[in-house]
């Protein structure tokens, strides 16, 4: 059993209401009392994603949805905005997914330029755009609404956008953006578990879907909604997480959405005054600073490994190193899922207290 | 929340115990917490599957790896051998994952012949076979040692066995019988909530999913073997259901394997005694009958949803009254997980109480 709290960017801590929410017990999947728990989450989660949309409930991580995004969606090629790990990846799975598909490539740490984004589009190429809103390797939020704005002028094109460390934390109207898919999961801002991925897909998607083969069954689109039709899920569901789902919904509500986004952003601003006052420097330009964590630069060049080994040996606190090739280079602190201006205290004490031990002399 | 207890053939009624397992902290899943955690797992689970393969956790049901092995393993055609809702379903999963697919079909409550198998396999058509063991919807437990004799014959064929409703129920040797892909769900035989699936892949299998395109990310078995070489799984898993896992594994070691068999045999056989002495008949022939849930027929045409209704509503158990096209026709009794001879006298004295109501009369 761990002995630290978990500020990386998820899975993050996971609060002691939400674990016995989890124990309620299980019922038969295909039975009324589970089409009761399905249905009472639906009006808050339509609230939440501000969709009239159906929001599904997939039995797996974000990456299985992304993946079945891209086998329900793409007739003919894929345009991958890539800004970091997980946009990245997108490519990658596109292609093993047997599709056609192309990237749209900026530095870790920088946005996707909506006038690029147009510019590729252009060429008539692609039926299907995947972007990630919030690049929780890179702490960068990329501009959605403008980007919304370019896909606007391209029917033809679905969008699906992964709002795995975004949603909740800030408002992304997906109606009235006219985002088609949005996918998020369960153990970044909304401070569950993982195991659970959750999507809400357009008529415009839908009837593309209608049009692809060898969409499979498991992540099918039009098998989701049949089955959400009925108040069920196609296959076996991870149920305790759809009963913490429904705790989790009510406890949103109970604070306010606006005052949830508002918390998650004096929270970061604590995060970007810590790093500003220790002339720390963040990845992203600060415009595009991802309200949901912070990936700050080891400008300072300190002894980064050792800071956040020792802050979780000595503090009880675990931060993150840097992902993938900016391990060394970057470290991220989450302020996601239920943390407050106390908690947020605390770890940046913690930090100052031993962050001077790790400074290069 | 539910106020009864789940004797329906999965999900089957979960002990707090492991419900207290599952409300062990998460921790991040690339850290090095996580891999104690996933390889502290491994040798109970290999033991447990019998094989020296690699035992892979998947964050889905069990469809997802029946979907995933279908577009891992097929370059030619896959034969689904069909004898209930499940296995019938598999045929309509391939073709749905793109690829050609034939049936070898029986009634639903009847077993797969091997004879007929090795007649059909003679064609040369086919290089996947799929499988249901145990036909939960039937209460049907193929003979599977037969069948794997068959298969021994095939070396172009790759076998892929669903013990959804048998692992851990009789012994299912793995490797001594040459079984390629078994796969099984988390919330049958081992009464973990559901939410995670389990699968074993022999070299021969990863060997055909090298030569195989289009396999995608998220159930890709070469992709699974590369994270369990590092302790990781591919993507985020479902944290609380390994810790549950953990646990449970513990618990079976306990027990002892052997006797837990016993056990589930034991148990199976006073349900047997009750549908005899009530003038009920199981659906398969005797030699048939799966060992860890019943299927009656309604041979004595009793008000069946009456009775089912009225057992969970008074007596708070919930029992299965038929599946699918089954419904009104048969019912079906759990003896999975962890139910004793107390639990299950409990469970047939209950029916004996309420039963005579709901007679032809």
């Amino acid at each position: 059993m761990i002995d630290y709290k978990l500020h990386i960017p998820g899975p993050v801590n996971v609060s002691d209401e939400t674990y016995q929410a989890m124990s309620t017990p299980v019922m038969g999947h295909r039975s009324q009392d589970f089409v009761a728990l399905y249905q009472s989450c639906q009006p808050n989660l339509k609230k939440l994603f501000q969709t009239e949309d159906p929001v599904f409930l997939s039995t797996s991580s974000a990456w299985g949805v992304m993946e079945g995004s891209i086998r329900n969606l793409t007739k003919k090629k894929v345009l991958c905005c890539m800004c970091g790990a997980f946009s990245d990846k997108w490519l990658d799975v596109s292609r093993r997914s047997g599709k056609e598909a192309d990237g749209l490539q900026v530095d870790w740490g920088r946005n996707i330029d909506p006038g690029e984004l147009r510019n590729q589009l252009s060429s008539g190429q692609y039926d299907v755009v995947t972007l990630v809103h919030n690049e929780t390797s890179c702490g960068m939020m990329n501009p959605l609404l403008e980007i919304m704005e370019v896909l606007r002028d391209f029917p033809e094109v679905i969008s699906v956008i992964d709002t795995v460390s975004s949603f909740s934390v800030v408002p992304i109207p997906k109606d009235d953006w006219g985002i088609d898919v949005i996918l998020t999961g369960s153990q970044k801002a909304l401070a569950m578990p993982p195991g659970l991925a959750l999507l809400s897909v357009s008529e415009r998607a839908f009837a593309r879907a209608e049009q692809v083969e060898g969409r499979g069954y498991y992540f099918d689109f039009l098998e989701f909604r049949k089955n959400h039709e009925k108040g069920m899920t196609p296959s076996t569901p991870v149920i305790p997480l759809i009963h913490a789902l429904n705790h989790t919904l009510d406890k949103i509500f109970k604070e306010g959405v606006e005052e949830r986004h508002q918390r998650h952003s004096d929270l970061n601003g604590m995060v970007h005054a810590w790093v500003e006052s220790k002339g720390f420097e963040l990845l992203p330009e600060k415009q595009f600073a991802s309200k949901s964590l912070s990936c700050v630069k080891n400008n300072l060049e300190i002894d980064l490994a050792g800071f956040v080994d020792t802050l979780r040996r000595e503090k009880k606190i675990s931060i993150d190193g840097g992902y993938g090739k900016m391990k060394g280079k970057t470290f991220r602190i989450s302020n996601m899922g239920d943390e407050s201006t106390d908690t947020m205290a605390h770890l940046l004490g913690q930090m100052d207290e031993i962050l001077p031990r790790f400074m290069a002399s």
